[in-house]
């Protein structure tokens, strides 16, 4: 046994000879974020050795100096003797500091408002069939001596005309104690099913005001949990961290993976159910003074592998061709039967996924986004981990995903981050001396770049011509923050370390910048893709509907003029929030609502991209900065010819 | 800390100064019988200190010469220093060398024979709704890759003919890998409900002829547990022991006293499901070569405070004025609910009990009896560990419980046990010399006296003149065999220590006696007061059923004279074995026979013997050898005035 003496977090752990430095740290609860999971192709685990030796390589990802300072990759090193190690904040804290839609209190009460319109509008009903009762049942005596159980029942026969009462064991296991305590006063909460109810929940007393709901979305990225009042429909508190399953990869195919192998899925299900649904539950029930007994129903959104790891259901089937998800719709659950932090006997419904990459995240978006109730043509868009867009109107839906990979959340970027405490998520760059000028969360010194400041950074770099329209620096510009590597890679300096309290420089290359690049065009072209495969083209596009975690500081201009998004009107964008969290709340707080979930799930199209013929050249001609074809930005050729 | 040597178990514990005897012997699961549960009423926790010191006192359940030799009682005994104790084996063993029914499997397939005509005599379905099919799905392509579960509800709609198919979650998480390593081809077990299924079970291959069905008595006393071939209906194999709750008290109430203690209801639940029911599965599906997955419905009898606390349902008011039962009919339950060693999804059923005294127990009992469909008069008699009596016909049916207590198990009897090895079973005196002759269990030397066997030896003291028939023993006998202490008790010595190899003589005394008087003077005048209260008398029976425990060695003469049984035609009387094991039997093979049992128990009539105004007098009257009203037995008169 050797010692691990982690001082960022002061916890000294032992573990064998040779054990791989990321599983000691993820054994100990100890988060280091690992996006690649591992597999050392991301180079994000960096790590300083303070003490002691080890055994690992030196990789691209580490610079010269930085090697020098002791930085090693975690999942690239071996412990080989006691060693003391610093985790640097900006991985350790990623997973809490991260900046999660609805900060803006206002602007949330907005989105949840316009989604709640469209119900209203198109005569959904605002109901949910879980009813709270008070009732007083007649005490027993030696001439009515019949059973708790069917005492309960006669009263439900004779006072609320159903036949049958129907409930969990454990709820029969503190039914004569409860009865007793109260006096026989208690408050049921049941659901009707023809001549019959089940109960739910069974309290001493009168606690009738007592009823809530929570709506989850589970991103691959963050996580947002929302308690509503199922009487009033408003949203009582939101709660949001990072994904705990992010120590495990960033994006899906690295979980899948991780998934198959040993303890894998558990401990997958245990890091989004015990490590981040449950507290952030907690945190709610603690804030509102709510006993979990009395969350009884919740709808769940994400996306397809999202779906089956909450479960922990077997997913490596989703990435094996022919791409088979276990499941679309959601089985009959409760919360005892997945471990929630809420009433045993919950209801838990989850969106349902239309395929392997279009889940239901998705579904529940355009539920919010009404796209089923409209007669325009709207195309969605969700800029998350990964890419799914959506085309069509009350007739008809379209659906497909893009491999985008998770560049819009950092990744593939080398200074990339997550919008948490220090990422960059504005820019904007002086024509002159080509100085950036940065706005950066949380206002504190710059850590890295997030998904809406890459955006503005490289449409920037085009505007100012620091970089041409295929992404590469122009070799001609004499200035301090454009420099080329002994490989004659360019990088553009976001950040002298000396201008901020850095350790070292933080840099975009070209190389990031081409990682990017494939990101927004494919995308692109997933549109334009879909819409073509409808024998249409951008021009029937009434709305866009960006929804997603890169949030509201997206520049719409922007992106439209490195080519993310189609060059139409600009009135026609809406950022409409995290679309998937909003969907949910309507399913929870409407049951028509929610029928009208499980219709967009049985009857959205998907389109394969992948064997879609004309896909592979869209994405080609996308991959330039706007487009091969710059007649499909007009307003850009207009700007760039100026 | 102080150190416990069990050397009868060879085990050395560690408890804390002062603890509890009992109590460091449960701890560690070393079984000393307790039927008093630890209220130093029974003396029957006897074990011997062989090294160190004790705080503990003497009590009238030890003799001076056992009191030399270091016994002492563990639930009178505190731990003050290291000490070493030997648990008799009688004490340790009696959980498990436990006579049971059915050893006699000619006899045990009668029984189970007789009880199965009658469902067919009366055109009863040998059906279950439970069917097992192999099927073969299409394998996925990418043309056909829709999610498993939806491919699995496509073969049910397409080939069974059901719209819709529900799962529980953990078939859906082994889902993907069963069908790829079977290439999906698959068994399913269903449960057909209108248009719909559940599926309980999903295996690879064709497992289809492997559908398995478990009834289950849950004595006080002793556990058996059958196990049926679906479709053959035969029951396979039986297993049965001792109920581990024994060590928390012999009877119902002392089991509910301590429910109550801390962690009490939890130590009786774990008792039943852990340490009997699911070791008892465990060996069966060994000796039998099968899968606990593939018992996918079990039929489980208990009395009403069995019932309760196999399900961990709190159970004090049971015991408390109005006496009120948590529940009578069965909740909906699965394997997984109570942790029971079966198919998670099993359906698991408890027969009715119809009030706190008369439990499922006797309504599985009444089920195999046949009294639901007869023209005759029958009184069923339930000799275990409490007595419960029905009478009627297919047009009525009434039920009372007798305060019995545990004397048919040896409890409430100084030399007393239960139907194990060394338990005297039969007993003849000669009337010459007095001396009796023994048939002893095992065949090996005798270590106390069981139900049957006391019922022979009052039978035979009472004939050979040696009591009266107040049960006192004549003081005028010159005989070695009987004796009297310094209070003037006399006994009447079964085995000189002399004559076997034993510690101490085996002796029952006059208190024994009354004891088991006013047992069976309980049960006598419960059944002449139901049929009284109907206002009829025991010429109108037509058959006497006698079930329970006490077995097929019962002397339906000697329990005549004694009066325990009423004295009518001998041919009317009927031993049926464990009826409550055969009603549950019945009800796993055959869905009317379910209906039926649900039936019995809504409709049965409880009379509660304690508030019937004449039940006292009756009592009182009964005992006596045979009565007071001796023309009540006109065959035992005429014997005893010959």
């Amino acid at each position: 046994m050797v010692k691990v003496n982690f001082t960022s977090h002061n916890k000294e752990v032992y573990c064998n000879l040779g054990d791989n430095l990321l599983e000691v740290a993820r054994n100990e609860n100890i988060f280091i974020d690992a996006p690649c999971n591992g597999s050392v192709s991301c180079g994000k685990c960096k790590v300083k050795l303070l003490k002691g030796k080890v055994d690992t390589e030196k990789t691209l990802h580490i610079k010269d100096e930085e090697w020098k300072q002791g930085y090693i990759l975690a999942c690239n090193t071996k412990v080989i003797e006691n060693i003391e190690i610093e985790v640097p904040s900006k991985l350790s804290s990623s997973m809490y500091g991260m900046k999660i839609e609805g900060s803006d209190k206002k602007k949330d009460k907005q989105i949840f408002d316009r989604a709640k319109n469209i119900i209203e509008t198109h005569n959904l009903d605002f109901k949910t069939n879980i009813v709270k009762t008070y009732i007083e049942l007649d005490e027993p005596t030696l001439d009515d001596n019949i059973s708790d159980a069917d005492r309960l029942e006669r009263y439900v026969r004779n006072n609320l005309g159903y036949n049958e009462i129907d409930f969990k064991l454990e709820l029969l296991r503190n039914m004569p104690v409860i009865f007793r305590e109260s006096n026989f006063k208690v408050t049921i909460t049941y659901v009707k099913k023809k001549n019959k109810i089940t109960i739910l929940n069974l309290e001493s007393g009168n606690t009738q005001d007592k009823l809530y709901g929570v709506a989850i979305d589970i991103g691959t990225t963050s996580v947002v949990v929302c308690l509503v009042d199922l009487y009033t429909k408003e949203v009582i508190d939101k709660a949001s961290s990072g994904n705990a399953q992010l120590k495990y990869g960033a994006d899906v195919i690295h979980r899948i993976i991780y998934s198959t192998k040993k303890n894998g899925l558990k401990h997958l299900n245990d890091a989004v159910i015990k490590e981040t649904i449950n507290p952030l539950l907690q945190s709610l029930y603690i804030r509102n003074d709510i006993h979990k007994d009395n969350v009884v129903t919740l709808v769940v959104a994400g996306n397809t592998t999202m779906s089956s790891l909450f479960l922990g259901v077997y997913t490596d089937y989703l990435r094996q061709e022919p791409f088979i998800p276990p499941f679309l719709k959601s089985p009959k659950l409760m919360g005892e039967d997945i471990g929630l932090n809420v009433n045993d006997s919950a209801y838990v419904y989850l969106a349902p996924s239309v395929a392997s990459y279009v889940g239901g995240d998705i579904t529940a978006g355009v539920l919010s986004a009404g796209i089923w109730a409209s007669d325009e043509n709207i195309l969605f868009v969700d800029l998350g981990t990964n890419g799914e867009i959506v085309f069509g109107n009350k007739d008809y839906m379209m659906s497909c995903a893009c491999s985008a990979g998770p560049a819009f959340e950092g990744g593939g970027i080398s200074c990339g981050m997550r919008a948490s405490n220090g990422a960059i998520e504005k820019v904007s760059i002086d024509k002159e001396n080509l100085n950036p000028e940065l706005t950066i969360i949380g206002k504190c010194d710059p850590v890295g770049i997030c998904g809406s400041g890459i955006i503005d950074l490289i449409c920037q770099m085009l505007l100012t011509g620091i970089i041409d329209r295929r992404g590469k620096i122009h070799k001609d510009l004499n200035n301090n923050r454009i420099r080329f590597n002994e490989h004659d890679i360019g990088e553009y300096v976001l950040a002298f370390k000396e201008e901020y309290n850095l350790e070292n420089d933080i840099t975009v290359n070209e190389v990031d910048i081409d990682n990017f690049i494939r990101t927004k065009g494919a995308i692109y072209s997933g549109a334009s893709t879909l819409i073509e495969s409808l024998g249409m083209d951008f021009s029937v596009i009434d709305k866009v509907y960006i929804a997603g975690g890169i949030g509201n500081n997206l520049n719409i201009e922007n992106s439209i003029l490195i080519g993310l998004l189609p060059d139409i009107e600009r009135e026609k964008f809406n950022y409409i929030g995290n679309s998937s969290l909003v969907g949910s709340y309507l399913a929870l707080i409407s049951k028509d609502a929610k029928s009208k979930l499980q219709e967009i799930g049985n009857e959205m199209t998907y389109v394969e991209l992948s064997v879609y013929p004309t896909y592979m050249d869209e994405f080609i001609s996308a991959c330039f900065l706007p487009h091969t074809n710059i007649e499909q930005f007009p307003t850009v050729k207009s700007l760039l010819e100026d």
